[in-house]
């Protein structure tokens, strides 16, 4: 029960992440025409934003990696004291907030602009709320998928996201991965995947048919969220990214709004809104809504391939953190997974320089 | 002990298959310039090189896989009943046989010639006991190493001699692979080890620094022996091959004379020579020596490289043929190795595309 809340809270952060445009042509073809234009431009143009891709690929890995092991932390310190919902709005709100400050720096430093205005059209918005429900539809699904599958697979069958972001970027959004980055995507699943073996594991190959089916569907559900996110923010690559975000992130607001009602709604009226908050999850909400941020800032400047690259290897990182703090012991097959995904990486930079073969 | 004396075996089986040139920057330098000017060499001859090349490959991979399985039928019918060293004699003592009516067969329909005839200069010879010298020196390790090393841990560490192999090749035959295949090499020992993986794998992380020494000495020696056979045959291209297996084989048959003087000298003149044969042990015995010549004939006309890969996918193959004939179970981390290898492979080949990157 505690690690179907842990996934919640993921998940619900993961919402107000991911947005969708609608997928007409001719809006997909504009978003790749301008991305194609960004990676183009050379000379100072281009190493600034090579620059900017490589700040928010790190801040998200260290704030992805430090993420779990603050869950760790906060469950070491007992049981979720406070309630989840409550601590997920903290976070949208939080973000919504974060944009806001962004966006008055900016207009104090230019003025308003067309770009960095933050009313907006029907059409800009109506699209936003999209992965909210998609998600909610991922978030159900889990509820079934746990009756055909327990905890350890579930964790293993995770890593079909990996699969299904790639599958879904080639087709959704039409960029091309080179021969050896596919490769090297198979590889960062099947590292991954080798880096959480452990004795328990091996339940995942008796996962009858429907639980495969549904692990399929979630992962395509949440792969689809992400790349239609990515469409989105890449559509109009001049908007200002925090008036991106705060229209991303309202929503987020909104369905956690709805959530609390829904499921903490005695709680939070007979004990208080921030019942049970501690010090640490006070770190946890900024930490939620810094990455958050991150994932945005990666979706703009860079993509769902680097976004995955960003999160495995986080979770990487954070097992070796863990050795340190929580004397976690490593597995020979961690090391193992962690070579796969090691040359993956090395695999995905090199693939690159020779794009067209 | 019953394990001991299955490695034994396979390691008097090498035995015989490596040898080794004297390594004089004359005669390496004069190898790689045949054998850059075979690659090179175009249109028909060499399309039948590669086809000829492919023929052996596929050879040695159904004879690997299928000698484990003959290793485990034999162990399945009782323990072993007869003296592993006569087996071993017995083994180079065909390889022998068969390397010579090849060579009748040859002498008959095209006359003796230069490149075929048996007799040598003692400078030609001189070289090809060496390997049994490692092998030797190899062998009397493998009794020091398990005061350090368990079984399950040392069938991992052997995975070093894929590392080695490829660290040596590039360094003693001075043959370049490209970054890509050195990564896929990487993949190739990650793949394999995690495909072994089992619950006892991890007592390989509590080797003491004396046991990683010894299995990284080994690893370099048995590296050293294959990449010195294959020196030693490349060196003379036009020689024919059988030639060179019979001076590589008569050795083998020398060492396994006196490793039965030594081991089972009252066994052998009490019970017989032959005591304990089955019909297995006479098929363990033609594979084994089939699947010799097929290593001399990967040295020939391919490298060790692809010898390595060979003997790499017969192990997967091994334990998908288990499934069937043993009620094997396969495990996810046999999955995943097998998904890594498989990738190894494919990178290793489109990485000979393009060797000058």
């Amino acid at each position: 029960m505690e690690y179907r809340r842990v996934k919640d809270q993921e998940n619900y952060d993961d919402l107000s992440q991911k947005d969708v445009e609608s997928l007409s042509g001719r809006s997909l073809s504009s978003a790749n025409a301008t991305a194609s234009g960004l990676s183009s431009a050379g000379g100072s143009k281009g190493k600034s934003s090579w620059k900017l891709k490589s700040v928010v690929t790190l801040a998200l890995t260290l704030l992805t990696s430090s993420q779990a092991i603050l869950i760790v932390w906060s469950k070491r310190a007992g049981k979720y004291e406070y309630s989840v919902t409550t601590a997920n709005f903290s976070v949208e709100a939080l973000k919504c907030l974060l944009s806001l400050a962004a966006l008055f720096r900016t207009w104090n430093r230019h003025g308003v602009t067309d770009d960095n205005r933050l009313t907006t059209s029907f059409d800009e918005v109506s699209v936003y709320p999209i992965p909210a429900v998609l998600y909610m539809v991922k978030n159900l699904l889990q509820y079934y998928i746990f009756a055909y599958v327990d905890a350890p697979a579930y964790q293993i069958l995770k890593n079909l996201n990996i699969i299904s972001t790639g599958v879904l970027y080639r087709i959704i959004l039409k960029k091309k991965l080179s021969e050896i980055q596919w490769a090297a995507f198979v590889l960062l699943c099947a590292g991954c995947t080798t880096a959480q073996l452990n004795p328990s594991s091996d339940h995942v190959l008796q996962t009858p048919i429907q639980g495969w089916m549904m692990a399929i569907v979630m992962a395509l559900l949440s792969g689809f969220a992400g790349v239609y996110t990515e469409a989105i923010i890449k559509k109009r690559p001049s908007r200002n990214i925090n008036v991106q975000n705060f229209w991303l992130y309202i929503f987020g607001v909104i369905f956690n709004l709805v959530a609390i009602c829904v499921q903490d709604y005695d709680a939070v009226m007979n004990k208080g809104f921030f019942h049970g908050y501690s010090f640490i999850t006070v770190l946890m909400i900024l930490n939620h809504a810094l990455s958050g941020i991150a994932v945005s800032m990666v979706m703009k400047y860079a993509d769902n391939i680097v976004k995955v690259y960003s999160t495995s290897v986080a979770m990487l990182l954070t097992a070796v953190v863990s050795v340190f703090l929580f004397s976690f012991h490593l597995s020979l097959a961690f090391f193992l997974g962690s070579t796969v995904v090691s040359v993956s990486v090395y695999l995905h930079s090199i693939g690159k320089l020779q794009p067209q073969k």
